[in-house]
Protein backbone atom coordinates (compact mmCIF):
# COMPACT_ATOMS: atom_id res chain seq x y z
CA UNK A 1 0.00 0.00 0.00
CA UNK A 2 1.18 3.51 -1.02
CA UNK A 3 2.45 5.62 1.70
CA UNK A 4 -0.54 8.44 2.65
CA UNK A 5 1.02 11.77 1.18
CA UNK A 6 -0.42 15.38 3.07
CA UNK A 7 -1.71 17.89 0.58
CA UNK A 8 -1.74 21.64 1.71
CA UNK A 9 -4.55 21.56 3.92
CA UNK A 10 -3.56 18.42 5.75
CA UNK A 11 0.20 20.03 6.40
CA UNK A 12 -0.93 22.82 7.89
CA UNK A 13 -3.10 21.21 10.23
CA UNK A 14 -0.08 18.76 10.93
CA UNK A 15 2.32 21.82 11.83
CA UNK A 16 -0.18 23.91 13.11
CA UNK A 17 -0.73 20.91 15.96
CA UNK A 18 3.06 20.37 16.32
CA UNK A 19 3.54 24.10 17.14
CA UNK A 20 0.82 24.33 19.39
CA UNK A 21 2.44 21.21 21.24
CA UNK A 22 6.15 23.17 20.81
CA UNK A 23 5.20 26.03 21.83
CA UNK A 24 1.57 26.59 23.32
CA UNK A 25 -1.49 28.20 21.17
CA UNK A 26 -1.51 31.43 22.23
CA UNK A 27 1.93 32.25 20.79
CA UNK A 28 2.21 29.95 17.77
CA UNK A 29 1.09 32.95 14.64
CA UNK A 30 -0.46 32.00 11.25
CA UNK A 31 3.40 32.72 9.79
CA UNK A 32 4.84 29.83 11.51
CA UNK A 33 1.80 27.98 10.27
CA UNK A 34 2.16 28.40 7.01
CA UNK A 35 6.03 28.57 7.10
CA UNK A 36 6.56 25.38 8.74
CA UNK A 37 3.81 23.78 6.27
CA UNK A 38 5.95 25.09 3.39
CA UNK A 39 3.47 27.16 2.08
CA UNK A 40 3.00 30.73 2.00
CA UNK A 41 0.35 32.75 4.54
CA UNK A 42 -2.11 33.32 1.59
CA UNK A 43 -2.37 29.39 1.06
CA UNK A 44 -2.95 29.24 4.82
CA UNK A 45 -6.19 31.80 4.60
CA UNK A 46 -7.58 29.88 1.22
CA UNK A 47 -8.17 26.81 3.77
CA UNK A 48 -8.28 28.32 6.99
CA UNK A 49 -9.62 32.10 8.36
CA UNK A 50 -7.39 32.03 11.52
CA UNK A 51 -5.37 29.07 13.67
CA UNK A 52 -8.73 28.77 15.67
CA UNK A 53 -10.15 27.41 13.10
CA UNK A 54 -7.52 24.72 12.70
CA UNK A 55 -8.99 22.76 15.91
CA UNK A 56 -12.65 23.89 14.68
CA UNK A 57 -13.03 22.40 11.61
CA UNK A 58 -11.98 18.70 12.24
CA UNK A 59 -15.25 19.11 15.03
CA UNK A 60 -17.44 20.56 12.63
CA UNK A 61 -17.28 17.61 9.85
CA UNK A 62 -17.50 15.03 12.66
CA UNK A 63 -20.47 16.33 14.05
CA UNK A 64 -22.45 16.92 10.95
CA UNK A 65 -21.13 12.99 9.85
CA UNK A 66 -22.44 11.71 13.21
CA UNK A 67 -25.91 13.61 12.81
CA UNK A 68 -26.28 12.44 9.09
CA UNK A 69 -25.76 8.73 10.45
CA UNK A 70 -28.26 9.17 13.01
CA UNK A 71 -30.59 11.04 10.66
CA UNK A 72 -30.47 8.14 8.03
CA UNK A 73 -30.68 5.57 9.80
CA UNK A 74 -33.74 3.22 9.88
CA UNK A 75 -37.00 4.67 10.64
CA UNK A 76 -37.65 1.83 13.41
CA UNK A 77 -34.06 1.87 14.33
CA UNK A 78 -33.69 2.17 18.51
CA UNK A 79 -31.94 4.86 19.84
CA UNK A 80 -28.84 3.55 19.99
CA UNK A 81 -29.07 1.51 16.83
CA UNK A 82 -29.38 4.96 15.49
CA UNK A 83 -25.85 6.26 17.22
CA UNK A 84 -24.13 3.28 16.21
CA UNK A 85 -25.36 3.98 12.48
CA UNK A 86 -23.84 7.76 13.39
CA UNK A 87 -20.76 6.46 14.34
CA UNK A 88 -20.05 3.99 11.63
CA UNK A 89 -20.88 7.37 9.23
CA UNK A 90 -18.06 8.95 11.20
CA UNK A 91 -16.05 6.30 10.97
CA UNK A 92 -16.31 6.01 7.34
CA UNK A 93 -14.79 9.36 7.12
CA UNK A 94 -11.30 8.95 9.22
CA UNK A 95 -8.26 7.32 7.68
CA UNK A 96 -4.47 7.76 7.74
CA UNK A 97 -4.74 11.45 8.07
CA UNK A 98 -6.23 10.87 11.08
CA UNK A 99 -3.67 8.04 12.48
CA UNK A 100 -1.00 10.67 11.24
CA UNK A 101 -2.46 13.54 13.45
CA UNK A 102 -3.86 11.68 16.83
CA UNK A 103 -0.85 11.58 18.46
CA UNK A 104 0.77 14.84 17.87
CA UNK A 105 -2.92 16.67 18.79
CA UNK A 106 -2.91 14.40 22.05
CA UNK A 107 0.46 15.71 22.67
CA UNK A 108 -0.65 19.42 22.16
CA UNK A 109 -3.74 18.86 24.34
CA UNK A 110 -1.58 17.15 26.81
CA UNK A 111 0.63 20.33 27.13
CA UNK A 112 -1.83 22.77 27.18
CA UNK A 113 -4.84 23.83 28.92
CA UNK A 114 -6.49 25.87 27.00
CA UNK A 115 -6.41 23.03 24.68
CA UNK A 116 -7.84 20.74 27.35
CA UNK A 117 -10.64 22.89 28.05
CA UNK A 118 -11.38 23.14 23.82
CA UNK A 119 -11.36 19.71 23.97
CA UNK A 120 -13.73 18.90 26.54
CA UNK A 121 -16.13 21.44 25.26
CA UNK A 122 -15.82 19.61 22.02
CA UNK A 123 -17.12 16.69 23.60
CA UNK A 124 -20.19 18.38 25.05
CA UNK A 125 -20.83 20.16 21.39
CA UNK A 126 -20.87 16.62 19.31
CA UNK A 127 -23.00 14.93 22.65
CA UNK A 128 -25.17 18.24 22.07
CA UNK A 129 -25.48 17.92 18.46
CA UNK A 130 -26.10 14.19 18.66
CA UNK A 131 -28.99 14.80 21.35
CA UNK A 132 -30.79 17.21 18.94
CA UNK A 133 -30.22 14.50 15.72
CA UNK A 134 -32.35 11.71 17.84
CA UNK A 135 -34.84 14.57 18.97
CA UNK A 136 -35.80 15.27 15.48
CA UNK A 137 -36.15 11.52 15.38
CA UNK A 138 -38.94 11.35 17.97
CA UNK A 139 -36.39 10.22 20.83
CA UNK A 140 -37.80 11.54 23.97
CA UNK A 141 -34.96 13.99 26.18
CA UNK A 142 -33.96 11.40 28.47
CA UNK A 143 -33.02 8.38 26.24
CA UNK A 144 -31.72 10.92 23.54
CA UNK A 145 -29.32 12.22 25.87
CA UNK A 146 -28.67 9.65 27.34
CA UNK A 147 -27.63 7.69 23.62
CA UNK A 148 -25.44 10.57 23.42
CA UNK A 149 -23.24 10.59 26.18
CA UNK A 150 -22.92 6.91 25.37
CA UNK A 151 -22.12 7.63 21.94
CA UNK A 152 -19.19 10.02 22.19
CA UNK A 153 -17.81 7.90 24.72
CA UNK A 154 -17.99 5.26 22.31
CA UNK A 155 -16.41 7.47 19.68
CA UNK A 156 -13.74 8.30 22.24
CA UNK A 157 -12.67 4.30 23.66
CA UNK A 158 -12.97 3.06 19.81
CA UNK A 159 -11.07 5.58 18.61
CA UNK A 160 -8.05 5.03 21.31
CA UNK A 161 -8.63 1.40 20.23
CA UNK A 162 -7.88 2.08 16.61
CA UNK A 163 -4.81 4.02 17.01
CA UNK A 164 -3.12 0.84 18.47
CA UNK A 165 -4.10 -1.42 16.33
CA UNK A 166 -2.64 -2.24 12.48
CA UNK A 167 -2.65 0.65 10.01
CA UNK A 168 -4.57 -0.76 7.59
CA UNK A 169 -7.35 -1.53 10.14
CA UNK A 170 -11.08 0.35 9.76
CA UNK A 171 -12.31 2.67 12.60
CA UNK A 172 -16.36 1.33 12.29
CA UNK A 173 -15.52 -2.21 14.37
CA UNK A 174 -14.07 -0.23 16.97
CA UNK A 175 -16.80 2.05 18.11
CA UNK A 176 -18.96 -0.13 17.48
CA UNK A 177 -17.69 -2.73 20.01
CA UNK A 178 -17.18 0.35 22.38
CA UNK A 179 -20.87 1.40 21.89
CA UNK A 180 -22.06 -2.49 22.84
CA UNK A 181 -19.77 -2.45 25.66
CA UNK A 182 -20.74 0.86 26.93
CA UNK A 183 -24.81 -0.69 26.45
CA UNK A 184 -23.87 -4.37 28.28
CA UNK A 185 -22.09 -2.26 31.13
CA UNK A 186 -25.15 0.09 31.44
CA UNK A 187 -27.13 -2.99 31.72
CA UNK A 188 -24.67 -4.72 34.34
CA UNK A 189 -25.05 -1.07 36.26
CA UNK A 190 -29.23 -1.07 35.79
CA UNK B 1 -35.93 31.81 58.31
CA UNK B 2 -33.41 34.92 57.84
CA UNK B 3 -32.40 36.34 54.86
CA UNK B 4 -28.80 34.65 54.04
CA UNK B 5 -25.75 37.34 54.33
CA UNK B 6 -22.67 36.49 52.59
CA UNK B 7 -19.50 37.23 54.17
CA UNK B 8 -16.24 38.47 52.42
CA UNK B 9 -15.62 35.36 50.31
CA UNK B 10 -19.08 34.92 49.13
CA UNK B 11 -18.99 38.44 48.42
CA UNK B 12 -15.95 38.25 46.38
CA UNK B 13 -17.46 35.47 44.11
CA UNK B 14 -20.39 36.69 43.41
CA UNK B 15 -18.71 39.99 42.09
CA UNK B 16 -16.32 38.55 39.94
CA UNK B 17 -18.61 36.35 38.36
CA UNK B 18 -21.29 39.32 37.79
CA UNK B 19 -17.62 41.00 36.54
CA UNK B 20 -17.30 38.07 34.13
CA UNK B 21 -20.40 37.85 32.34
CA UNK B 22 -20.77 41.90 32.28
CA UNK B 23 -17.22 42.69 30.62
CA UNK B 24 -15.79 39.49 30.22
CA UNK B 25 -13.63 36.89 32.21
CA UNK B 26 -10.33 38.54 30.87
CA UNK B 27 -10.55 41.88 31.11
CA UNK B 28 -12.04 41.84 34.87
CA UNK B 29 -8.92 42.45 36.99
CA UNK B 30 -8.72 41.51 40.89
CA UNK B 31 -8.77 45.38 41.68
CA UNK B 32 -12.57 45.49 40.37
CA UNK B 33 -13.41 42.41 42.02
CA UNK B 34 -12.49 43.73 45.23
CA UNK B 35 -13.98 46.55 44.46
CA UNK B 36 -17.32 45.57 43.76
CA UNK B 37 -17.04 43.43 46.78
CA UNK B 38 -16.39 46.21 48.60
CA UNK B 39 -12.76 44.81 50.39
CA UNK B 40 -9.37 45.75 49.79
CA UNK B 41 -7.48 43.49 47.29
CA UNK B 42 -5.50 42.37 50.59
CA UNK B 43 -8.46 40.74 51.41
CA UNK B 44 -8.88 39.08 48.06
CA UNK B 45 -5.52 37.36 48.48
CA UNK B 46 -6.81 36.23 51.99
CA UNK B 47 -8.90 34.16 50.08
CA UNK B 48 -7.94 33.41 46.80
CA UNK B 49 -4.29 33.22 44.84
CA UNK B 50 -5.82 35.03 41.89
CA UNK B 51 -9.29 35.24 39.52
CA UNK B 52 -8.73 31.88 37.98
CA UNK B 53 -8.72 30.32 41.48
CA UNK B 54 -12.80 31.73 42.14
CA UNK B 55 -14.00 28.88 39.31
CA UNK B 56 -11.42 26.70 40.52
CA UNK B 57 -11.80 26.32 44.07
CA UNK B 58 -15.78 25.42 43.87
CA UNK B 59 -14.75 22.62 41.71
CA UNK B 60 -12.14 21.34 43.88
CA UNK B 61 -14.86 21.47 46.82
CA UNK B 62 -16.93 19.55 44.91
CA UNK B 63 -14.38 16.96 43.60
CA UNK B 64 -13.61 15.86 47.15
CA UNK B 65 -17.27 16.12 48.79
CA UNK B 66 -17.61 13.16 46.00
CA UNK B 67 -14.75 11.48 45.90
CA UNK B 68 -15.79 11.19 49.95
CA UNK B 69 -19.14 10.36 49.98
CA UNK B 70 -17.85 7.45 46.74
CA UNK B 71 -14.73 6.24 49.31
CA UNK B 72 -17.31 6.11 52.96
CA UNK B 73 -20.55 4.31 51.37
CA UNK B 74 -20.75 1.13 52.51
CA UNK B 75 -18.68 -1.93 51.67
CA UNK B 76 -21.27 -3.76 49.71
CA UNK B 77 -22.72 -0.95 47.39
CA UNK B 78 -23.06 -1.60 44.24
CA UNK B 79 -21.03 1.16 42.02
CA UNK B 80 -24.29 3.41 40.99
CA UNK B 81 -25.38 3.26 45.33
CA UNK B 82 -21.69 4.66 45.72
CA UNK B 83 -21.92 7.55 43.51
CA UNK B 84 -25.45 8.30 45.01
CA UNK B 85 -23.66 8.27 47.96
CA UNK B 86 -20.98 11.03 46.80
CA UNK B 87 -23.90 12.83 45.40
CA UNK B 88 -25.94 12.58 48.74
CA UNK B 89 -22.69 13.82 50.06
CA UNK B 90 -21.79 17.26 47.76
CA UNK B 91 -25.86 17.88 47.64
CA UNK B 92 -25.13 18.29 51.90
CA UNK B 93 -22.57 21.38 51.32
CA UNK B 94 -24.58 23.25 48.63
CA UNK B 95 -26.79 25.94 50.16
CA UNK B 96 -28.21 29.56 49.69
CA UNK B 97 -24.88 30.58 48.18
CA UNK B 98 -25.48 28.10 45.51
CA UNK B 99 -28.57 29.57 45.22
CA UNK B 100 -27.10 33.00 44.88
CA UNK B 101 -24.55 31.96 42.50
CA UNK B 102 -25.93 29.50 39.94
CA UNK B 103 -28.18 31.73 37.62
CA UNK B 104 -25.21 34.42 37.46
CA UNK B 105 -22.45 31.94 37.03
CA UNK B 106 -24.76 30.71 34.04
CA UNK B 107 -24.96 34.35 32.54
CA UNK B 108 -21.17 34.41 32.91
CA UNK B 109 -20.71 30.95 31.37
CA UNK B 110 -23.70 31.83 28.41
CA UNK B 111 -21.80 35.34 27.47
CA UNK B 112 -18.20 33.64 27.18
CA UNK B 113 -16.53 31.07 25.39
CA UNK B 114 -13.42 30.85 27.30
CA UNK B 115 -15.54 30.24 30.55
CA UNK B 116 -17.49 27.74 28.34
CA UNK B 117 -14.21 25.66 27.59
CA UNK B 118 -13.92 25.90 31.36
CA UNK B 119 -16.50 24.51 32.76
CA UNK B 120 -16.75 21.47 30.12
CA UNK B 121 -13.38 21.22 31.28
CA UNK B 122 -14.85 20.68 34.82
CA UNK B 123 -17.54 18.14 33.82
CA UNK B 124 -14.17 15.90 32.79
CA UNK B 125 -12.31 16.46 35.98
CA UNK B 126 -15.47 15.48 38.04
CA UNK B 127 -16.16 12.56 36.17
CA UNK B 128 -12.69 11.30 36.04
CA UNK B 129 -12.40 12.34 40.22
CA UNK B 130 -15.34 10.05 40.68
CA UNK B 131 -13.92 7.14 38.23
CA UNK B 132 -10.46 7.12 40.40
CA UNK B 133 -12.80 7.27 43.84
CA UNK B 134 -14.90 4.10 42.51
CA UNK B 135 -11.70 1.96 40.88
CA UNK B 136 -10.54 2.35 44.25
CA UNK B 137 -13.27 0.82 45.93
CA UNK B 138 -12.27 -2.45 43.28
CA UNK B 139 -14.66 -1.32 40.47
CA UNK B 140 -13.78 -2.15 36.99
CA UNK B 141 -12.32 0.33 34.71
CA UNK B 142 -15.90 0.01 32.45
CA UNK B 143 -18.28 0.64 34.97
CA UNK B 144 -16.36 2.59 37.15
CA UNK B 145 -16.51 5.10 34.01
CA UNK B 146 -19.83 4.43 33.15
CA UNK B 147 -21.22 5.23 36.96
CA UNK B 148 -18.68 8.21 36.85
CA UNK B 149 -20.25 9.52 33.57
CA UNK B 150 -23.87 8.97 34.84
CA UNK B 151 -23.11 10.71 38.26
CA UNK B 152 -21.65 14.02 36.80
CA UNK B 153 -25.07 13.61 34.34
CA UNK B 154 -27.43 13.09 37.18
CA UNK B 155 -25.69 15.92 39.38
CA UNK B 156 -25.81 18.68 36.53
CA UNK B 157 -29.59 17.50 35.76
CA UNK B 158 -30.32 17.13 39.60
CA UNK B 159 -29.12 20.77 40.12
CA UNK B 160 -30.59 22.74 37.89
CA UNK B 161 -34.14 21.29 38.53
CA UNK B 162 -33.55 22.55 42.67
CA UNK B 163 -33.11 25.91 41.31
CA UNK B 164 -36.10 25.83 40.10
CA UNK B 165 -37.90 24.67 43.52
CA UNK B 166 -38.59 26.89 46.34
CA UNK B 167 -35.96 28.52 48.35
CA UNK B 168 -36.17 26.00 51.17
CA UNK B 169 -35.87 22.67 49.37
CA UNK B 170 -32.45 20.43 49.68
CA UNK B 171 -30.97 19.20 46.71
CA UNK B 172 -29.83 15.66 47.25
CA UNK B 173 -33.63 14.29 46.44
CA UNK B 174 -32.73 16.17 43.18
CA UNK B 175 -29.76 14.86 42.19
CA UNK B 176 -30.89 11.32 43.43
CA UNK B 177 -33.99 11.29 41.55
CA UNK B 178 -31.83 12.37 38.16
CA UNK B 179 -29.75 9.31 38.64
CA UNK B 180 -32.55 6.83 39.12
CA UNK B 181 -34.20 8.05 35.98
CA UNK B 182 -30.95 7.54 33.91
CA UNK B 183 -30.95 4.32 35.72
CA UNK B 184 -33.88 3.53 34.27
CA UNK B 185 -33.46 5.11 30.68
CA UNK B 186 -30.56 3.05 30.61
CA UNK B 187 -32.12 -0.11 31.23
CA UNK B 188 -35.09 0.78 28.65
CA UNK B 189 -31.86 2.16 26.34
CA UNK B 190 -29.79 -1.49 26.90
Amino acid sequence: MARWRPGARERLVLAAVDLFAEQGYDTTTVAQIAERAGVTKSTFFRYFSDKREILCAGQQALSQLLTEGIAEAPENATPLEAVAAGLERAASAMGPMNRELAPRLKAAIDANTELQERDALKRVGLAAAMTEALRARGVPDAPALLASELGVLAFKQGYAQWLQAQPDTLLAPYTLAALEDLRATGRSLA
